[in-house]
């Protein structure tokens, strides 16, 4: 195989928002695989605010990329060499394949799927790690109960708009926080949602008084800053916050905790971090369950694919400045 | 019945620490009891944290203290004159009975107890309002496991030391945050934690790393800001924080939030804000097996009586400056 692999490496740790200059663009020949080792060809690649987290030096919950280290990100792709008796070549497979064109992995944190469930990009959406965020950080941290109201912030994103349309199918109120007139549109009236907050336009706080006059039941953050605060000052008694991201803090040198988190004790309510790969076990049922509505017309699932390897520095930066519209993938070659 | 009735009523509201200016000495007469009326002697009054919260303005769980009212307190006295069927002379009773040395009440919000469970003032602690916060905060909430690590803030305070002491009898491990050698002492040596950090003299966040290897399974917190910061950066994975007070930011004029509140998320951790209120069916369950701990000499209620009804304004101030030894209690004339 004379192959040439193209490969986004970290060049540098950035203090704000990443640019071209934090990264190394580098190119190598494709390896034959060695044994129990397959080559999977990258066709969709996701690109995640945790990306962000990922730069830094500090402890997360999984370590930092190294300085000159391939781009960690979750992607999908097709085996084409192995010598692993559990992947035959056409297999098509999710895993941490990283930003580059080819990768040579072990069988470890290599999962196979059938395709046949819907469009390969939608692996990487809902039926992939941002819809299994949605449906257990929801169902099993957040518990909406019908006629509760449900609140989630960056709510066009691709977490968001699950957790915004799952409310719904599960007899909630479901109300977005987003930034700018075309995605609160795109909520309310392509999603369901009952109502969405401009936060660019709106003050949030008075705006979920008038969208949530008995208050929040659940609120299901991505944001964090001033939205967690607004949301904390209109809880109802007994609300469940589930933090899943602070994706205005990322980009900050310093995080800012939520000034009147004493709402808490005031109104009984609890709020309580999750990590999605703990679920990992029960991902196959809930893909089940997705895919299911998804077919029946009652949970959609957008994608903003841009095309071209070459284009990661700055399509990651849509992310950021909230200009993509649905689960931001990068489509690699032809993706096919 | 021609007897004086001494109060203190709020004069006007502190911006930080009150002093005496912000309250009025008053004298009247006490009134006989109208119909369905009891006048009560009062013995023992209660000073507590949240007295601060409610001279406040803002909304809280419970209405401000309006200007020229008498100082809400809970308290424990004796039924002196009784027009209410369900009230003899003699009864002791406990109640919202205000800053003064005779309350006149109606039927609600009086409940009697029985006196032959310890000497009166321990009903204002173990077997009050503390007892039953620690109590239900601690067991409803933190849900410690035997072998897990327990940490409490304010811990040589009226609710902490109890938290601490039912910890260990739990099977947990239990460590204490307090101000000054003596309490620290205290706590180790009289109380029987684990471990005790002087938040004066050590850095929590290294002292947290010495005393909790395995990080910290439990965090009832007491006070808020950098001690709350200091434990969330030390969770253990799973780790549950019971929000039950913010005593260090209760003279602030702008509460902090834990800038590393993303520490639940890395940890799977929740943070729960509880009102003791809510469980007030199960006190009467509470205080007999708290009654029961107590008389066979497990469980240790300390309380630091002041005398003198007119010492109040002052007596209140060593609750925020960390100087009272016990739950603070205002004995009023001779407290019998």
């Amino acid at each position: 195989m004379s192959v040439t692999n193209h490969q986004f490496r970290l060049a540098s740790r950035p203090g704000g928002m990443p640019d071209r200059s934090n990264w190394d663009y580098t190119e190598e020949p494709v390896p034959e695989p060695g044994d129990g080792e397959v080559v999977v060809k990258v066709l969709y690649i996701s690109l995640d605010p945790a990306m962000r987290g990922w730069m830094n030096e500090g402890r997360s919950y999984v370590p930092p990329v190294g300085i000159g280290e391939v781009m960690r990100a979750i992607a999908v792709g097709q085996v084409i060499a192995t010598k692993h008796a559990d992947f035959a070549e056409g297999d098509h497979v999710t895993g941490l394949f990283g930003v580059q064109e080819y990768a040579v992995l072990d069988g470890a944190g290599l999962t196979k799927f059938d395709p046949g469930l819907g469009p390969l990009q939608v692996y990487l959406n809902l039926l992939g790690m941002p819809g299994m965020t949605a449906y257990f950080g929801l169902l099993d941290i957040g518990r909406p109960q019908p006629g509760e109201t449900v609140v989630v912030s960056g709510a066009a994103g691709a977490v968001g708009a699950t957790v915004g349309q799952i409310a719904k199918l599960k007899g909630a109120s479901a109300v977005g926080i987003a930034g700018g007139p075309e995605k609160c549109r795109l909520i309310v009236e392509d999603l369901g949602f009952d109502a969405a907050i401009d936060y660019k336009a709106e003050d949030v706080r008075s705006a979920l008084k008038d969208a949530c006059p008995d208050g929040v039941d659940v609120f299901f953050d991505n944001v964090g800053g001033p939205t967690l605060e607004a949301v904390l000052a209109r809880l109802a008694r007994g609300a469940r916050i589930v933090i899943c991201g602070a994706v205005s803090q990322y980009n900050e040198e310093k995080m800012k905790g939520p000034s009147n988190y004493m709402s808490l004790l005031v109104n009984r309510a609890s709020m309580t971090g999750f990590v999605v790969f703990d679920y990992a076990d029960r991902y196959g049922d809930a893909a089940r369950e997705m895919g299911g509505w998804m077919r029946e017309g009652k949970l959609k699932s957008r994608e903003d694919v841009v095309e071209g390897l070459d284009t990661f520095p700055e399509t990651l930066l849509k992310l950021f400045k909230g200009e993509n519209d649905g689960k931001l993938i990068l489509q690699v070659g032809d993706g096919s």
